[in-house]
């Protein structure tokens, strides 16, 4: 889902680099490396020469389809692959043509496109998450010991040290972290279904062409089609919302600290105000709260698509596409708006 | 909040019309017009010469604002607004320059020019709907005597004429359309607060400066500010989502009545499967399923964003910044997307 | 949906005195209402005789369902009128007794029965809503001179009278008292279908009996059932997560509020703790912002309930059920927790 | 969040077993076991004597809480705990005595009460899961070389077996099974944080006693405090969430199926209507759609709970305890729903 032009929204609250994995060019490539394995998957499972294969499959390196009549036929067809396709079938000749696309459907492509797209995401995320946590780690070093007064259910409390609330930032962005593999075990899977989901076309072929398209695509196959059990991708979205969560509380604890004043923390570049020229608004920090209530919400949404009527559901994947890219934007900027709040702390708490 | 790039799901999902108004340079040809009915206020209100004020709001006209400068401005001060009226005071010059925004702050700025693009969205969505609901008068004309099989609780239940269905589908349309009117009163009103909320810079004359300004931009004038008080964007985000939902139900009924055959309804020009070239895939209808849980969604998250704290919340506004737009255009998509529905529905039930 | 004996949790944020429009007993009454309503109606439309429909009525009024075993059939039937119907039919005898319930269904029953309860619902949120109203203006009698300083996106900005923060309260809930007859209008309107809808058993006699059952009850007949176009329980719904919304606006303002401490906010009777029994927490504020959030989300889940499928949808009405007795709660539990706050605060802002 | 009395309501859509976990007297009951292997952990640290210990724990497994008392006081306190460990003091004496609750806090109990209670619930829903496996495995078994059209994107597409349908249905909830072992892992964590969550009153002790507490109410001590960081309750809440929703893609399946009729799918017992004796409504298929959308509208608000503010915020605590007992609860009466429409099903396709 998006909105045209919003040049400041898009700036304040997107993340360009994300957003790039899902335009049309990087999920058109997707496409080709599945049409291609598939095409060795067939020839290894004899149903096209191995040659053949290796020919078209060099055909398809040169495809560059076009991406407005896909776009445009897309809300017809309610999906970019069949015109794809069709264009893709204009473009490659020679023996074994025929079994391009053989015993696949389009959710194949698209899915397994969102799979790889994902699988980038969660590697962006994780560079930058390690960032993050080396910024904390550096913060905890440098003010650990300063004073600061525990806030409970909004009251002075106790004194504590900064390194406790420093804590209660980083111990949850640590456990995200080591949560990742598990995540990218769950993401990380083919879906291979044909038609209607049971790879009927290949028949006895099809756990062997499945491999092969897995193997070759750097997937697992997880033996079956997942094309109406949507766990990989609310596996992906979940561990990004609790992503944007503990964001979203680092965000909050520190615009309350700003509001505290400097005993508290002391902010450099905060956002200036057309009123009033003098304020050091923490921005950053009102972003990440933003951030985290908006995928809150998303995740909702996307627990709503998890309701995938009989073999195919166009109404739930839709609703999955107008999510789940904006899910992975809001969790990318909020690492980036993270890091650049820890950059603009020049202090926590007071020294003793 | 938005993925650049998505084309296929753009067209399958946006709207094209809609997001034109939310737009950089639509947003900041409103910021002109409020800059400019600021001056003719504080004309009126003496606190500017008149010739003075008609010379600067000449030379507003003529601005072209750095765009990309803005964008990247909106990042560290969490709205476009102070670049923006950065570049402003550099264009324009003469005397009574230096009350240019006077008494005015970037929230009354981007409010109103939210509200001047809900006004248009409305205006966009009111044609669109007018034209549906005639679709549904003449399809009601032409099959509204055809027979149907109820179906209650997903069983089959008595007979009824198509026109009952029908009914139900088109008169939810007609009481919101009803409803209109009264949107529009709740949503077009004026934001002028200033540095607080108060507009204490112009004391006595914050009156006479507002009304003006609200008088100039077709707007009323509420007697306050409202920066903390969103209820004119829930009123206009509940009536799209209500409209989405009513949308969401006519596309529910007719996936199902396609699924059912024939008798139930005939459809020309559904989507293409990649694998199955013979079916014709409800993919408006499934659409519209989509838009309505999207919408619903957004909507829970455009009350989340009610909680603005003290006199003013970036955090609040942001998330509504994040969100709004993309209400607006899936409302606009579902009325889109079910007029083609209609258009393609050749006929609904069994004629006796 | 409730937990069952969360004595704590419901003290903490339920409202007994609204729980006790919705349990059974209330309910069935109302359904008593509308069978006796509907007898009128037929008596009316000369489909029985008038000293007939007079001595079922006067039985139906010694009717004592036998509570626990609806409970149990609702759990089979969906809904809880089939075995209430069966029941009422056993109690009841004498000519005329088979036009019980006709041309009735299930849904007018439980419907309309709803509609009842939105109705003594919003009474009882009205009247604490004036208190509350009268509490805020009798704050700014008192204090709305004090000073106070202006937070913006967490930062202080300028100084203002305390009377200008509490107008922020104060206005959006008398925007929505204002709102109140507009949205009881919509509200109260009478559901009566019959089996699919269109009333098709009681022919041209349909709208005699329909106004006289709205006449009876105190509703309005909009001139055909509403059975799948849920508007009104959206319109009572949305007003109180408006309500809840600005509440929590209130509820974080205070807590904020009393973290700065007492030149903003003198407390009184805030929650004790078990570890730091100095403290004065604000809990009366903590719980009004858990409110708007919590209802915001079932207000999310409201708009997903919009989508009723062909005639009658259980899943949806199901939906209903589980979400919309729980927003009238926490609207009411928010007003009450509302007016301990402003009872609980001795002074806002500094006097002069 | 509970509405008192919704007798049908509670049995349509709530969970008897998992709702007296959420009690007040199995809660309580949870707090007693906290401040026994408290003073067993300070026994152990040397800051009581073991002896005096014992005696303690004797007492405490003899104390009656004043449960009406507690709730009341829960709502000027924000938490049952103030009063409990009031009323607690007072019935335990002898030496050590003032050691009852030492270096603990009121959070350090509820959060432990709601680790207990989840992993009850995880227990309970385990077992029905099996169950609900099983019921599926026999029904593969009995159905699966029966013939079904797959239906793809509402319209019907290629022959399939029964089976392939099942594996759709089986696939999912044998993921959940598996990943059960890693959420009780992430869930069962012992909550220990004092006063403002560093354990500072126990200081070098701090560590044994967490360690002895952990050990005595077989839960993890993750070597701190987690009060602000809600990984374990997201965990346990997306698991429900997800289950809800693969129970609800089976409704959905089986309302469709049920309404294509007796080729696709034989059911007995269905829901009667008021209006139309004749039908078998599919309501447990009805219910567990709406339980899925209800739960995934919940899981979008445990992640707007996961925003705790500073050390300790008690808006998110009540939040969350206004959604997790629901979320268990609908997670719970869906498996019996599944059973219970497993049960029902005679027969899945068309024997060949």
């Amino acid at each position: 889902m998006t909105t045209d032009g919003e040049g400041w929204i898009k700036s304040l609250t997107g993340d360009a680099e994300i957003a790039a994995l899902f335009c049309d060019q990087a999920q058109l490539a997707s496409f080709a490396r599945f049409e291609s394995a598939l095409l060795l998957g067939l020839a290894k499972a004899g149903r096209i020469d191995k040659q053949d294969a290796a020919a078209l499959i060099a055909q398809i390196k040169t495809f560059a389809p076009a991406t407005g009549r896909i776009a445009e036929a897309a809300v017809s067809d309610g999906v970019p692959v069949p015109e794809y396709v069709r264009q893709l079938r204009n473009h490659v000749s020679g023996p074994g043509a025929e079994k391009l696309h053989f015993g696949a459907t389009s959710q194949d492509l698209v899915d397994t496109a969102t799979i790889e797209t994902l699988a980038k995401t969660i590697s962006i995320l994780s560079k930058r998450l390690d960032q993050l946590i080396t910024a904390l780690e550096a913060m905890t070093a440098r003010d650990g010991n300063n004073a600061l007064k525990a806030i409970t259910r909004m009251q002075e409390a106790l004194n504590i040290r900064a390194s406790s609330r420093l804590a209660g930032w980083r111990l949850p962005l640590e456990a995200l972290r080591d949560r990742l593999p598990a995540v990218r075990e769950q993401v990380m899977v083919l879906q291979f279904g044909g038609a209607v989901g049971d790879l009927q076309t290949l028949s006895d072929d099809a756990d062997t062409v499945a491999k092969a398209i897995a193997s070759d695509l750097g997937l697992r196959w997880p033996g079956h089609s997942w094309q109406t059990s949507r766990a990989p991708l609310i596996a992906a979205a979940s561990w990004m919302t609790e992503l944007s969560g503990a964001l979203g509380k680092i965000g909050q604890d520190a615009a309350i600290m700003a509001l505290r004043g400097k005993s508290d923390l002391e902010l450099s570049g905060g956002g200036t105000s057309s009123a009033m020229p003098h304020k050091q608004n923490p921005v950053a920090a009102e972003r990440l709260v933003a951030f985290a209530r908006f995928n809150a919400s998303q995740m909702g949404a996307m627990h709503q698509a998890q309701l995938h009527e009989m073999e195919r559901s166009g109404a739930a994947m839709t609703l999955e596409w107008m999510i789940l890219p904006q899910i992975c934007e809001t969790a990318g900027a909020g690492l980036t708006a993270a890091i650049a709040l820890m950059q603009s702390i020049n202090r926590i708490g007071t020294r003793s």
